[in-house]
């Protein structure tokens, strides 16, 4: 991918791994390749996922603790006309956030390390709270028999393409037909598109 | 994951393929995976995706063929206090579809059938179509100049939760909170969950 969609602000990059729900971890082994979806949290510049101690995630890790994690968040399906007259289809794209970490998994056994990242994920996706604190005893079972895995992060790279290698002639070209369509993931590009420009003075 | 979440029905994964914008895959080299992200088509019982002649993902996949590939379809997050009154966070889960196929690929070379995938890209993508038919010989470079690579699949699951583990009060207990929270994803999963219970007897 062209360099000019590479985001490299720590704080973008972290705002959207804080609000996306799950990510793509992918496993090797024997050089087979394993792609399983997880709900995660960062901690820091640390993420961490959990999940039952003797699964075939947990199984290829303890043979091989390296992963590719991608993090995607999707914004509209660009149709081909929206940024072109010449009927040619080959315009057609979508708009993405996109983050890839490379990294290099440990299993965390410490029990107040598990129950702090608990913490974090159920800040994370329940935010009302309303549960008991992970340092009840009510949780010591529970814990004990879930896996949870940190991945430290040895390279981390984030893209978003949001029109910001065209013109001005066509970036103004897909907002108006964006507009025109109106659905609720095209109001959300167009609000990402009219902040990108402001911010990259585009 | 538990056996109960599997589901077997290929019309029923068909139809979650075809609806999904995108999947991630997962290569291996040197037992050094990579994950990325790849908008794809399903042609019968075969999927495609494309990229550029000479990225990442092709020089790996020039080293080895195989691939996982996973697709997501997120539903609503289930707050802990939504099956259960215990006060313990452990109930908080998501509901999700999942689709994980084991591939080997294969790089398309013919122009027709590079054709033919673009054809059904396009129709999955933009399907009210408005571009001319790929068989038109302006798109000759285009089609050059574009990787086309068809995963066979050796291994296809696809797993489903939607709270048919639970028991009649559970589930309507769940029921009941999405209806109260009645956010678009939560309306979602309120439909999904009425559908299976009627297709299941649950």
């Amino acid at each position: 991918m062209n360099p000019i969609f590479e985001i490299e602000d720590t704080h973008i990059i972290y705002d959207m791994l804080d609000k996306a729900e799950y990510g793509t971890l992918a496993l090797s082994v024997d050089d087979k390749p394993y792609a399983v979806p997880v709900n995660f949290v960062r901690i820091d510049d640390v993420l961490y996922f959990h999940g039952a101690l003797s699964n075939k995630k947990m199984k290829i890790l303890a043979q091989n603790p390296q992963v590719s994690f991608s993090v995607v968040e999707n914004y509209a399906l660009i149709d081909s006309d929206f940024s072109s007259n010449d009927g040619l289809a080959c315009p057609a794209t979508q708009f993405f956030k996109s983050v890839s970490v490379e990294g290099v998994t440990t299993v965390v056994t410490d029990r107040a390390e598990k129950a702090q990242v608990f913490t974090a994920l159920m800040q994370k996706l329940q935010p009302k709270g309303g549960y008991k604190p992970f340092s009840d005893a009510a949780y010591d079972t529970a814990i004990k028999a879930t896996a949870v895995v940190k991945i430290e992060v040895k390279h981390l790279s984030c893209k978003f393409k949001f029109g910001q290698h065209l013109n001005n002639e066509r970036f103004e070209m897909i907002l108006s037909h964006l507009e025109e369509r109106n659905t609720e993931i095209d109001r959300k590009t167009i609000e990402l598109m009219k902040d990108q420009r402001e911010n990259d003075g585009i």
